[in-house]
């Protein structure tokens, strides 16, 4: 059924799923707004640290689809939005319900607090997915019920599923691995999946701080490593090799504002937070007592030439289209 | 956007596939009702011929969910469902809007014509995803606008998509490609996939009228090759192999109402209209000009083994989780 609590909780998850890592070093966030007899208006999702919360792009697009007001539309910072919407609200969200997957924050960040937006407007009930456990920015739920919300929380395991990367990564590394394969499993004989796959792996790039990678991959390929589909960072990078011996002339070496490691081991890893994997077999078996999350980008096509020989149990976290290609996000179920 | 005649269309669209070829010799066909302001209501799909077509099933449950009369609940029957709805309907589909991916069919068949039952319920709208153009059930879209309502045909592409496979077997064998592979592309080495999987692909052999399957695994496996995870009929079965020795105490050989023939081609196939192909990497190379459709089940496991040596372009129709599967659909892109 639709027009249900499930619904619309889930339906936020997967719109907020999209922007998983992206949104590092924030939690991906995804928010709903509904009417009073639960009919969709809108919903919004937290794209990137520093742009505007999900409950502040979910609260900005009912107010045009409800208005058709399409000043809002050309705001773009959280505190522009905030304040068209504190001045013109005129009560509309007094009988709306929101549902988003985390706690709204309550401290003045980047942005101003949803918490007093959302108390504010008014909304007529507010259900959260999972509490904010772990940061300065919680907080939300007590100051909405302490100003008369109807405010209820789901305490939901896919809520906090979707936020163990963010978790993680308050307070020790968050390492996935990052694979592109063709619909049998083949990872080698060249390029693999589609523009549009690349392009989310530069944004990556640019969003991780360090990049991890085979020896011989770099030697092989002679890689650059960088975000340059996104105009992002390169990324510092550690190369996993025995032997410290590399051609310099290879472009990733070669980047303004990347430091490049090269070691036996993973020990660099603990003094990143957000680190991606990038790598075949020998990678993943190397890797995999370290790596809990694995992001596999598959095209739709056979291709003959080898699969990883690699062994582990894992479970399916969310799955999308990406161009012509799907992309999975898995998690470990082993030890 | 949700609320939108493309959203509603693509729900019932995505509905509809989860019966891919579990309707045959029918089309699968979803359907979805909303009010006028298009909010959902309900949803309803074929399931199996010679139970209640998508709209009765839709509108089954709008009417259960407008009126909370738990009576219609109780009816299997499309006679009595419908017979019940004249009774009982009192005009409240006046102001509904009925998305149905195929049009409503004008015949009686094993079930009385849709087009009457919507026709007298007064559906506000009734948006047709694609024209049925080559079966006796035809001739829906006629009739609704004759009787003076609101008919609005999208023909749209993924629509027609959908029905490819019907649409095949009303003239020519429909043949699919079922393959079952770990995460990494491994089809060998056991059991691969859950047992929702199996069950699914039990109620696929129930459905089809021949299995084809390679020569090597029936002396391997010794597979039985039945449909008992649901009490389904055991399919024909091709098995494709030059030598036509086999023992014939492998189980497949012992089973009531099965034709068995042994070739070192396809000429059998021609002469059956829905066709599941079982097997690996031979069997995918053999039969690549026959096969159109691919039905992959994916385990999220990764697994040693071998992956199927075998190179084609396909392009993914259709995706959901099976258990702890993922269940896809692909169409080849190739010749």
């Amino acid at each position: 059924m639709v027009n249900s609590q499930e619904y619309f909780i889930n339906l936020a998850l997967e719109k907020a799923w999209a922007y998983q890592g992206l949104t590092y070093p924030n939690p991906p966030v995804g928010a709903v707004i509904t009417d009073n007899q639960n009919n969709f208006i809108s919903y919004g999702v937290h794209k990137k640290a520093g742009t505007p919360h999900a409950e502040v792009n979910a609260i900005k697009q009912a107010f045009y689809n409800i208005t058709k007001d399409e000043e809002i539309l050309k705001l773009e910072s959280s505190n522009e939005i905030h304040d068209y919407l504190h001045a013109k609200h005129k009560g509309i969200f007094e009988d709306k319900n929101i549902y988003v997957t985390l706690e709204p924050c309550n401290h003045f960040g980047k942005t101003p607090p949803c918490s007093q937006l959302i108390a504010k407007l008014g909304f007529n009930r507010i259900v959260i997915g999972a509490l904010d456990t772990n940061r300065k920015a919680s907080g939300g739920f007590e100051y909405l019920k302490k100003n008369g919300l109807h405010v209820e929380v789901l305490d939901q395991y896919t809520c906090k599923e979707l936020l163990e990367p963010f978790s993680t990564w308050q307070k020790e590394p968050f390492v996935f691995f990052k694979l592109a394969m063709s619909n049998n499993g083949v990872i080698d004989g060249g390029v693999i999946t589609c523009k549009k796959s690349h392009e989310l792996v530069h944004k990556l790039r640019d969003r991780c701080d360090l990049l991890v990678i085979g020896g011989n991959t770099v030697r092989i390929d002679r890689p650059i490593l960088d975000a340059r589909l996104c105009d992002g960072k390169a990324p510092d990078i550690l190369i996993y090799s025995k032997s410290k011996e590399f051609d310099k002339d290879i472009p990733l070496f070669n980047m303004p504002n990347r430091k490049v490691f090269i070691a036996a081991n993973f020990d660099k890893v603990k003094e990143y937070k957000f680190v991606m994997i990038e790598g075949g077999e020998g990678m993943l078996k190397a890797t995999k007592s370290l790596t809990k999350h694995y992001l596999i980008f598959r095209s739709p096509n056979f291709k003959e030439g080898n699969s990883p020989q690699f062994s582990h149990k894992l479970k399916e976290l969310y799955s999308s289209i990406v161009g012509e290609d799907r992309l999975t996000w898995f998690k470990q179920l082993d030890g």
